[in-house]
């Protein structure tokens, strides 16, 4: 009997000791005040805490040791329909039974009300015991809050402003059906031409005389698309409007009579073969003037999808998190057994070198993306909150509407560094998995290359790496460029802290965040004498003011552009450094996780900061020729 | 109409203008007086370069586009036997009938006597096409050329000494069914329980009173394991003597009545189902008293399997040429063609600079790589020259002797470096292509998936990366201690360069060059501090007494052996501008990729000087602790 929570100390690090509940739990369960709720902190964290042990193990003793089989047996079109087969319909089913599928759903929806940090802790362990099948169950509780949240938004969810009860919702049926586990959801946006590049989408929705939208045009890679429900987005918009003419549609795909017979309103056209997440679907739909359900307002699609995006990339970094973990497991357990040159070769330096830092680079993980969860949560539901107006008290609505935008701001800043460093590191530690197995790695009989596939498209969905580093370099420096004193501030604090902390282990994390400051400040007076050669000798007081005028990020950005990786891996080291360093204060046994953490972030903080300020000059002198 | 050899024109600056031909081809064609063989170096080349335009015109046409259905048909064991799908028997009965497996093997036994330098510029031009393929027919004309090597240094091939004919061989007729394409050879190394480390083999050959040996023991990973022909190293001397209890044998796996029908000595037990090589048939093979040939001495089996290795590794190189061009041509013509934010994803800088960088390690890793060969081939020529007595003229012995020693030399310093660099790069730039593509990469319709699947294996086959760079640390160091005035007169040399020559890409190539010796001198000082306090503090002159006193190198070693890959990295780096800058003084065109290279390589050779000087104090600690 294996328990993925149960077995593992970082991880309940976390839920058991670091995380403040309350805040969180609050506003979950409304005060505490729900009838049928928790009456108290204690009694909900009881309940989670029983929910990710019956997940852990269930992970661990009813879908891992099944990995060969769900490798073995394929997801199949057969007549326009996908067939699951034997191995995942009883893997799917039996998680039907336990709920998962209604998590997060509100108790009067037949859900469970758990909070998204529950939901991300199982995601973790679902990924260590099989991704296919975490990233397909995601998309229950997943389609099934996003329309909640769409339709709070749109102000077609009713609750009792007394009582705070749910009364009614636009999509209570669908909502009902796939907690239930009959039906399932799943989100439509990439198309053969338009992949990271929204603004090129060009499935159409159009509206007839009654008002009744119909959607026309072919939808790809679409994760889940057997699903029943499927919230796809088009353009709605005449002209060419780019991203401001799109809007998100509800579409059922089918309906089913009460014989099981299906109506087909669009067609699976197509179940790709993929080099990985075997127990995953990942279909082509097309089409075709299909009946379609506006979901908030016109034009405002793509804003409604940046929110289904925020919880799918922390999904992927949890993702990425247990299939590293699964993959570092799987080489430590070799390692240790698997004798050469007279010892067990875990202890020959390089394998220990590589496992020691597979373990700390999934250990800065977690603490990074757990840092997002928490903060996405509490910003998700305090926006929530002020939308179905929980409070009238003018003081709280003032206090929450502060911390909302705190809230957005961390979950913001951290979001596409965990997308991208668990994406970049899923791959990397799946393949060190490999090597340490040596000969059998390669083959089918273990499981490490079967990880490494699975691996190979984190960094690739829900935004590549390279446009997670995009937009993580813009937030970043647009937001130097719209408050340079506070910029100023922080980086005087940060040198300081580097100098003079009292704990030598302040002074490194505060060192690796100064480095990362650097490469910032840096980039920025580039790209400043770029645009206008004076002001990088003015003081960054006065850079936003010039910066700011005749701005074309994309031109006045290219060696921003290009090195946009290598300061998203700085500010990965940066923030890691930050939240263990705040976990090692309060908690001294995290010193040493700290200490490995560091070990590696302050040569690679530093490498990456040469590159950054030394290279590059000849690609972009090329491209621009190109260009002219 | 496509070619392998004609599109690429960094392959053909080695083959039409870097290359000295001629010392090569005199040893190959004996001073040009063999009788049937060339009269003149300019005869020679143009029949080498219509191999090579010929073999690169059939890798492209007949090989390369039929990659999917390389995948898809599958090689099974049926009844025993290795059968392989009608593609592959269609591309091998192609290739004997082009005559390629008989490329390197004299005329007199009906092959082409080729240079090995010619037979690599094929590999890469094979392993672009498909890895698998190339591995498999690799191993024709290896195993041929190896029985004939180890007949002559065990003086069963004779020749005339006065013509210099060719009179016979021992294995004249294993030779010559090879060559004729009716059987093929394999090398049997691995062991369930020895991979790397060979001195724990258990496969044992016992020798009859009549004189006869027998084999029994198991052999895996067995690549081309189909085979008639194995090379198969077994332990042959009582007791407990590690690699000193090896010996080689021929073994014939079966025999072959006029009708067809098989007389098997031993068992194929299994075809492994592999991550990728599906062209490439990898067995288990169990001999029960199998009866074997003994080639050479007794107990001189690991030495001799060094031999074939060294070929193997620098094959292993090419194949990741091979993979690494395809991998970047397929990523570059596609992105010059897919469309984002307003142009095509090869002008967004990220994408540009892996690109790029992809190219250059490609140029970098080929530019070492032909030197590796160069070298091994003259120092195998000329090893066997001597051995068989092509001149009797007794200065020429002398200079021929005094130049084998550079010879050996030059390609042993960089045959790890090409195995471990080739092997890294061919995954990190398969990867890369995948991720180009997006989410295409990830399917099954584009080869980028299958590239990457295909080079997973390199960094592990013929010793993994981790054993290339425990060599060439060991080879560098224990080089310093047998002659630290030669080190120390290295360093100077270079250190000088890196400040005063004239050219500024000489000084910065010099100075990649000087890192790495830098780190040599680093670790050689930390190494002998733990051993001898006083002697780091002494003149590098005295070190080697001290250090060779009571010398355990497993455990002296340890901090070198942790930094292992880092100073192999940097050597690689070393090595590949010191070419490069040789080339550039040649021929003014190569300095464009010798900067490319610095770019990429001076900030890369300061980070590793930087890890390795700074960290892995923490981690020897933990393995002390375990150790004790």
């Amino acid at each position: 009997m294996g328990n993925f929570f149960r077995d593992n100390d970082d991880l309940r690090f976390y839920f058991e000791r670091w995380f403040d509940w309350d805040p969180i739990v609050r506003l979950t369960e409304v005060d505490y005040a729900m009838e049928g709720g928790f009456a108290s902190l204690e009694e909900a964290r009881e309940f989670y805490g029983d929910i990710v042990e019956m997940v852990g193990e269930f992970a661990a003793d009813a879908i891992a040791p099944k990995w060969e089989q769900i490798e073995r047996q394929h997801i199949e079109l057969k007549d326009g329909e996908v067939v699951f087969p034997p191995v995942l319909s009883g893997i799917f089913d039996e998680l039907a039974s336990l709920g998962v599928h209604g998590l997060c759903v509100p108790r009067e929806l037949g859900g469970m009300n758990a909070p998204l940090l529950v939901y991300m802790t199982n995601a973790e362990m679902f990924a260590r015991a099989d991704v296919g099948v975490m990233t397909h169950i995601s998309f229950h509780c997943g389609i099934a809050m996003a329309m909640l949240v769409y339709s709070a938004k749109e102000g077609t969810t009713k609750i009792d402003a007394e009582s705070r009860a749910f009364i009614s919702t636009r999509f209570e049926e669908p909502i009902r059906e796939i907690v239930e586990g009959r039906a399932w959801g799943s989100m439509d946006i990439t198309e053969p031409d338009a992949g990271s590049d929204m603004a090129a989408l060009r499935t159409r929705a159009v509206q007839d005389a009654d008002g009744n939208w119909r959607i026309t045009g072919q939808k790809i890679f679409i994760t889940s698309g057997n699903a029943k429900y499927h919230i796809v987005i088009a353009r709605s918009e005449p002209g060419d409007l780019g991203l401001d003419g799109l809007s998100l549609f509800l579409v059922k795909l089918y309906d089913e009579a009460p014989d099981g017979t299906k109506t087909w309103h669009g067609t699976i056209s197509r179940v790709e073969e993929k080099l990985g997440h075997k127990s995953s679907p990942t279909c082509a739909i097309d089409f075709e003037d299909t009946p379609a359900h506006l979901l908030g307002r016109r034009g405002e699609g793509f804003r409604g999808m940046l929110l289904l995006m925020n919880n799918a990339r922390i999904g992927v970094a949890f993702e990425a998190i247990g299939i590293a973990e699964a993959a570092y497991r799987l080489a430590k357990d070799y390692a240790v057994q698997r004798r050469s040159m007279g010892k067990t070769i875990d202890r020959h330096e390089m394998i220990a070198e590589a496992l020691r830092e597979m373990r700390t680079d999934i250990q800065a993980l977690r603490a990074v993306t757990m840092h997002a969860t928490y903060y996405e949560e509490l910003a998700q539901k305090t926006s929530i909150a002020l939308e179905l107006g929980y409070t009238s008290d003018p003081d709280r609505v003032a206090q929450m509407t502060r911390d909302l935008k705190r809230y957005k701001w961390e979950a913001r800043r951290v979001t596409p560094l965990i997308k991208y460093f668990g994406g970049e590191k899923a791959v990397e530690i799946a393949r060190r998995g490999v090597q340490i197995h040596g000969g059998v790695g390669y083959t089918k009989d273990y499981q490490a290359e079967k990880l490494l596939r699975d691996a190979m498209v984190l960094p690739i969905y829900e935004g590549t790496s390279q446009i997670q580093s995009l937009m993580a370099m813009k937030d970043t420096l647009m937001g130097i460029i719209a408050d340079p004193a506070g910029f100023a501030k922080r980086l005087a604090k940060t040198q300081w802290r580097a100098l003079s902390a009292k704990d030598p282990l302040e002074r490194r994390a505060a060192n690796v965040e100064l480095t990362a400051l650097k490469a910032q400040s840096w980039l920025l007076s580039r790209t400043a004498a770029a645009k206008v050669g004076s002001v990088a000798r003015r003081p960054p007081s006065d850079w936003a003011g010039e910066l700011k005028k005749e701005w074309d990020p994309k031109r006045d950005f290219s060696l921003a552009m290009l090195h946009a990786e290598r300061l998203t891996r700085l500010l990965f080291d940066a923030a890691a450094c930050e939240l263990l360093w705040g976990q090692s204060a309060r908690f001294p046994e995290r010193r040493e996780v700290l200490e490995r953490w560091l070990e590696r972030a302050e040569p690679r903080s530093r490498a990456m900061y040469d590159e950054l300020t030394t290279t590059g000059a000849a690609l972009l002198a090329e491209l621009e020729r190109a260009e002219a």
